[in-house]
């Protein structure tokens, strides 16, 4: 069984509508590095048909996914003039994908009006089928492929040596952790790129940007496993005064992997149809100016990862636990700060052969 | 600017999803003809590209929808079985349109999970264009097609002829308020079959189920009519008590419209690209057994008609207006049972040139 952890949806205080600025910076920083891969690796001459087929997996709510699939569609456009195909410009097609449980109500209400593509919802799990065969030019997906389709199950067995006791995640966790972490990442990626190859056209590109580490780093060096285990440890303190059991805790794993740029390589070039055309780390934090807010790092993690440790612990304790992450992030800013340079987010450019 | 309102959402007991099954009939009523079109009008031997594309027009929240796709899908498998082309089985492919308030996030939730095809949710209004050029093979709509984009604006000027007092349709009203119905009516229909006509590749099918009346015969002779006049008696009754205000009823018009098939005929014989291969009345109410029951009517009009009547008199009235609509059906049960017998359905398939 996959399971699935929507983004806040609506547009309250809470959501991610009005609190995914952060993933925002990364669709800024990526622009021109995607705007390039259309111009000089996206042949639209070996597209036979009308229309374009764009699809965003993992979408959310807005407002990035439609800055993002504007931004594509101007790129595509412009190949097409520069191949000197004016009179073969197509209709857009954009498929905005996300779980079933995304809340695509809202997603629908906030579409551009002056769009110029045709907009569709397709709900469902990108661990899987979502498109018909060769029905799709160009695919692109931010922030969504670190999230696993399912928590590796040995994690919860007490009698496992990857049984992770007073941790949410395998960052500062035994090795065995790590492993069972990366081989469901492996599986769910294998999963994901023959899904893909399927569903794309020959010639077609896909674009990923995926949160990640550099290459022989551990998680707890990086800004997301600092405040994966700052987050633990918030959960672990509430346990420790009684406002939650620690065998809460023990049964409660993040199902997020941080994948490297070695990994990834790895697991592309299994697949047989797709060719990586460019990877490479990029810092969507470079474009942020001043010191570490705690608050809005916490508005942040709380509006993507509300819905997961709600299931788990129940609604009551989410205003307590990201206040006292607030805090705990300021404690831990030296760390946050000093932490790797070399890029937080994997920038993709796979092609189908 | 155009008007939507959409069937109620949700799962409640006033909800569209449980309050359907009138629109059901037609669907059972309507599925062997919709079978004998796929099976002796169209000819899949010219759609030469695998996907095969349905849309479902105006699909509400299900599970009609569903069904009614089901079929369409089982049909067409058929067909390619029926001319030898097994090796050529296409995939499938179902666009869900309904407007943007339609509720998408209920539709995508009660999706078959055994479904053979994939799913995408179409926001927008079919008054216009939804889809890529020549990219759909077949299209159905049923139950939609007799909502006008908008209420005609004369309607609610004091000084034309098609001023509207004391009515909330043209039903037993004067004849420049039916005209002013009929001409939106023509312009509404005369941007979808020609939006339709782009969409569609050569060779595709439209089945249309629309609530419409029998040709010569006045809309306060069919069942649909006497349920209007209902309706607006039971608001004049709520006036007169000062409930509601007179100019609030004056105000007020019910945006739909019941076309004969002769009406239809001729709309669609001026448009260039499409040819009709059937068109006929059906009775859904045939497969209904037992005296009418005022409770259920009254529910059923419910989970259509809520939205409209709330969004002119606010939400306050509704259970006393459908309490009061559900007498009122009893005592005109007699003009109910007794009116046309020519059927309430237009059955209409049409065919791309």
């Amino acid at each position: 069984m996959q399971q699935s952890f929507p983004m806040n949806g609506g547009d309250g205080p809470h959501s991610y509508l009005k609190n995914s600025h952060f993933q925002r910076q990364a669709t800024i920083v990526s622009r021109t590095m995607i705007e390039e891969a259309i111009a000089k690796k996206l042949d639209v001459k070996c597209f036979s048909s009308n229309p374009f087929r764009l699809a965003d997996l993992g979408c959310s709510v807005g407002p990035n996914t439609f800055i993002a699939m504007q931004h594509i569609v101007e790129a595509v456009e412009r190949k097409y003039l520069a191949q000197g195909l004016n009179s073969e410009m197509p209709e857009f097609q954009v498929f905005f994908n996300d779980h079933v449980a995304n809340d695509f109500n809202t997603l629908f209400a906030s579409l551009p009006t002056e769009r110029r593509y045709f907009a569709c919802g397709v709900p469902g799990s990108f661990h899987g089928r979502l498109f018909p065969e060769s029905s799709i030019h160009f695919m692109f997906s931010s922030h969504a492929l670190h999230w696993l389709s399912k928590v590796p199950e040995e994690l919860l067995d007490k009698n496992s040596p990857a049984w992770n006791r007073g941790r949410i995640h395998y960052t500062s966790g035994p090795e065995e952790v790590s492993h069972a972490y990366a081989a469901q990442f492996e599986h769910d990626m294998e999963i994901f790129l023959s899904a893909r190859a399927k569903e794309l056209v020959v010639g077609a590109m896909i674009v990923l940007l995926i949160p990640a580490l550099p290459n022989g780093i551990p998680a707890s060096q990086s800004p997301f496993g600092v405040m994966f285990d700052v987050l633990g440890a918030s959960l672990m303190d509430m346990a420790k005064e009684g406002l939650i059991s620690e065998a809460e805790v023990d049964s409660f794993n993040l199902p997020i992997h941080l994948a490297s740029p070695e990994q990834m390589t790895e697991l592309v070039e299994r697949n047989e149809c797709l060719i990586i055309e460019r990877m490479e780390l990029v810092d969507p934090r470079s474009n942020l100016v001043g010191p570490i807010n705690g608050k809005e790092c916490a508005m942040f993690l709380r509006a993507v990862l509300e819905g997961v440790f709600a299931q788990h612990f129940g609604s009551g304790i989410i205003d307590q636990l990201f206040d006292r992450l607030s805090k705990k992030i300021m404690e831990s800013s030296h760390q946050l700060e000093s932490g790797n340079k070399e890029g937080t987010l994997l920038f993709v450019v796979l092609r189908r052969k």
